[in-house]
């Protein structure tokens, strides 16, 4: 999906909610561990319980591999089951050297239809420019992550030797840099949204692109900050929220809760597009 | 495998070396395409004819992943394929918030009999933490790259703010805390060989702990370097290569070419090894 197709999803359902699939097999009611499939099962009631009032779906590849083949069967299924007008994120959190980033390329665009893959930047450019060779696809580089651990290197400062006084942090940095790879057209970052007073700054490094925030919900991120500080004139946000929607209620009417959490998101959100 | 007994192997089999499967579909023998599962006939073949000169097989989860389902099959096979006798790696570099990567740590660590996972260390403590809690087990974090792109991030120099003039890289910085979050029982490092000088300075800020070193052979790596700066009083290295071993050869003598080259690095580490 190109940039301007998920612009219109979002003027035209007039929201920007990802809905985060991180179906934990531990954590779905009861009764749907007798079916064939859980997980998907799950999934599919989830899918059509917010499928109009979000624009996106997050797969946490992790809660699936954590099932070995047969999550990889549910992920597969459940990825075909998300209609075509969703923009699908694997959060995979991919990179490795060039050659191996290839093959995760080629895994979640070509193997699997995801539309963007999550990717971590430690390893620098040849990690992450395979998967900016495919057209329409994205990538969606870590930025400024919400958990604690967060703080223990993207915030440190950081100089190349020839500049003298440090006075951008890490994640600066790798924001400008990674930006410099690629375009809003392809480039996406995870901004954490605890972090919401961050915003109005990331949007002075980064105004164009898209930011997929997660940490809305149970990581505590405010979302009118989030809209407030991040959005741009294309809208520019992805809020993500996983358990706060799929486990909303653990009982036989899950899909039902699930629905009246993702609708007032949907409501909230309808308020701050301009 | 805790320490004592890799180290143990090491000393008994007179080598420290890892063997990548970084199986390419594409460059395995056109012979083997007709079999069943060509991934897992070429792994068992190589496995085979190099497993009395190596103590360690890493697999590159990328190659399985990129052929789906079928691939994560393959993946399976190979590692009930290796040995008891040698240590497994899963080269994922996974990392996420604490609850998604106790999901990685369960695939790797419980779904799967890996003895190790290589770990991205972005993200921060709580995305490293879930792997260490796992007795035996190890976590394998990214120092610094042999890549291109490992001059990004982690040779940029670092601070806190309180700490005045930057005289650390961030790598540096990685090393020194990853090190605090566990102990040299559960922790290595992914240290590329293509800079042996820096392996020296390596050494002065872990000495204890094992180090992963990809990139002798195809990536252009000095065995002797990274011996001769590396090497500690367990010898502390496992040496990986990948494609210098099993695409030594692409016809029909592919696995003779493996043990070859196998054995010839068996031979040099043997006289390095005190």
């Amino acid at each position: 999906m190109n940039r301007s197709k998920l612009v219109q999803q979002i003027r035209t359902k007039q929201n920007y909610l990802c809905v985060g699939l991180d179906t934990d097999i531990t954590k779905i009611p009861k009764h749907l561990l007798d079916t064939a499939d859980p997980v998907f099962e799950f999934n599919k009631a989830i899918i059509d319980a917010t499928k109009d009032y979000c624009v996106s779906y997050k797969i946490n590849t992790a809660f699936y591999e954590s099932q070995g083949m047969k999550g990889w069967e549910s992920m597969e299924k459940t990825l075909y089951y998300i209609p075509e007008t969703h923009f699908k994120i694997a959060d995979a959190k991919r990179g490795d050297i060039g050659n191996t980033s290839a093959q995760y390329a080629k895994t979640f665009f070509e193997v699997l239809p995801f539309d963007a893959v999550t990717i971590a930047p430690y390893m620098g450019e040849d990690s992450v420019r395979p998967f900016l060779e495919y057209e329409n696809k994205w990538s969606i580089v870590l930025g400024l992550t919400s958990n604690a651990g967060g703080n223990d290197f993207q915030q440190l400062f950081v100089q190349t030797k020839a500049e003298g006084i440090p006075e951008k942090r890490l994640y600066e940095k790798v924001l400008e840099k990674v930006a410099s790879w690629g375009t809003p057209e392809n480039l996406m970052f995870v901004v954490g949204a605890t972090r919401a007073n961050d915003l109005e700054h990331i949007r002075s490094i980064i105004p164009e692109h898209f930011l997929l925030v997660p940490g809305v919900g149970a990581q505590g991120g405010s979302l009118e900050e989030v809209s407030k500080f991040g959005m741009n004139h294309d809208c520019g946000l992805l809020v993500n929220a996983s358990r706060a929607i799929i486990f909303a209620s653990s009982g036989i009417d899950f899909a039902k809760q699930a629905t009246i959490i993702s609708e007032g998101y949907r409501n909230e959100m309808s308020g701050y597009l301009r």
